[in-house]
């Protein structure tokens, strides 16, 4: 038996830190031997692998909530995988679990670190989307900041993406106005269809006053998730106790150094004053305890389809790359999902 | 009888609005009748002034919490005032009252925005400052949105002021260390006499550096009352799940436009994000429900001495102008007051 018979990982690692915009020069592609999995740990093949905003700051070399990926060392992503070995007693060969893995084919993982997916209801992919890590970040983030109430007007931004479109549908179920803000007539299209009280298009010359006439009463939440000109527009119609949960702000992801004056900082101080704004950065794993409840709750409604989603799944791992690069300015329309293998039968 | 034997009543008010800082010439004293009160209403001696930081924007014609004072009528203010005639049931000539009344030596008012103060015990004028509207500003804020914990590191500025020391001593009396920053070694004595744990002078060439030695585990709650050069250098160490209640921004209140660039708003939102900070403006009346609540358990400590406080008292409402424009940049020592008129024996 040779060498060439025996499979192979293939595994994208970040060959340089980007400046500014990623490039495709920052990222390579490596086969290397299978991973072996050790006691209590199980390998896994990736079926589907999550690409998602917050990991351009893991990109750079800075301070953050998550530590920064490492310069030729495999990048890392939620992901579905199956079970293909386990030397675990809490997995068997064909399980399905979600996982936190890497960029690549195959993985090794604890066993703790995995959670059983049940095939059955909704598509495996959800469990990276409206029932994962982005579908939890506007339920945890309207729960414990946003606080919509009936008749409120919510406003967010990248609205058809999968923390956006379940902002807008929550809210609506709190009885608010759901403002949503994406780029494009597809796009808009899309946040009406399935029921955003109005959509309005950021590439519009228009958009400030578009964005005026959708919000005649002002704005009492603003779930913010990019930032840039959406924010700027969003500000001055803050109505007073507005508040803005903060869980991007990908506009600025790219940006290599402060944008020039004037200095709007002392502004913003004041408004939050005068209108008594409550603007409260937060990272869905902040409220871990709520996502049981998250699941109790949300999952019929998206199993049933009374809770719409949308997914931009790309082929093949070597897609990777050009996808999360496009995602950072919104060439993705819906949730960001590579599929890296066949999902079982 | 002629009509020099009459008595009359002093006013000052706003001749133009200030343009930057205020001066003198924004203020005028007029000599008018005495006014007359009608039914429900009494007529007012006033005894203390208060003159706080908030009426800086009332000078303005910008729309904010309260309405614009308007040129060439009275400023207002909170005052200390004894009944001279009541046409009220509610009150009787001798009574003494806080209200919000004039900058003026008599000034009517309806009963009903008048509150019956009892003079045993604290001095008249602590109903402005240390249990008037400061004070509460300082413990509502802390209650509703600093939430100091035991351990935890409480910063505030002006904290020789009404605000600024009553944070401080609450912010021990939940258990954690009070960083009090003022302007100039005098004040930064007394703060040290009144138990913060430290004091910084924010004038001193080393402040920056000071605040980082006075703070070696991060800062936990920042009280905004001032903005300016100590929000630049509190900003970079506010903790993870830092709170920063802010109920004013001094240091702008005279800004004509806003400071050059670098635009730090980005930024500045990136850090809320990255850290999870909360930023929230209030109004002390946001919280009245909790007033009754601030009397009953602050009112005994500041009578038996557990809480200190400062007044610094000038004489006659001629003096109310240039206390008030000195006060904007921190020249008062304590809760600034104007004594207008003789205190009852």
């Amino acid at each position: 038996m040779t060498d060439t018979h025996m499979p192979k990982n293939v595994q994208i690692v970040l060959a340089s830190r980007p400046h500014g915009e990623p490039t495709s020069e920052n990222f390579r592609t490596e086969t290397t031997a299978m991973p072996v999995p050790g006691d209590g740990e199980v390998l896994l093949r990736t079926v589907f692998l999550s690409l998602d905003p917050y990991m351009r700051g893991r990109l750079s070399d800075a301070k953050s909530y998550v530590p920064p990926f490492e310069v030729d060392a495999p990048l890392t992503a939620g992901s579905v995988c199956e079970v293909i070995e386990s030397r675990s007693d809490d997995f068997a060969a064909g399980d399905i679990v979600l996982g936190f893995t890497g960029w690549s084919t195959y993985a090794v993982a604890p066993a703790k670190t995995l959670r059983k997916l049940d095939p059955q209801g909704v598509p495996l992919s959800t469990a990276l989307g409206v029932l994962g890590m982005p579908g939890f970040t506007a339920y945890a983030g309207l729960a414990e900041i946003g606080h919509p109430k009936e008749g409120e007007t919510v406003v967010v931004a990248a609205a058809t993406g999968p923390v956006g479109s379940m902002v807008g549908q929550l809210a609506q179920r709190a009885g608010a106005r759901a403002v949503g803000i994406a780029g494009g007539p597809e796009k808009c299209a899309y946040l009406n269809e399935i029921g955003f009280d109005v959509a309005i298009d950021h590439r519009s010359p228009t958009f400030v006053a578009d964005l005026k006439a959708a919000t005649p009463g002002g704005i009492d939440v603003y779930f913010e998730n990019v930032g840039g000109a959406v924010w700027d527009a969003v500000l001055p119609r803050l109505n007073d106790f507005a508040r803005v949960p903060v869980c991007g702000v990908i506009a600025h992801y790219n940006d290599t150094e402060a944008p020039t004056g004037p200095d709007r900082m002392p502004a913003l101080m004041g408004s939050i004053l005068r209108k008594r704004i409550r603007i409260q950065g937060f990272i869905q794993s902040d409220f871990a305890s709520h996502l049981g409840d998250f699941h109790r709750t949300i999952g019929p409604l998206v199993a049933d389809g009374t809770i719409k989603y949308r997914e931009d799944v790309v082929q093949g791992l070597e897609s990777a790359p050009t996808a999360f690069i496009g995602m950072l300015t919104g060439s993705n329309f819906g949730k960001l999902v590579v599929q890296v293998g066949d999902a079982p039968a």
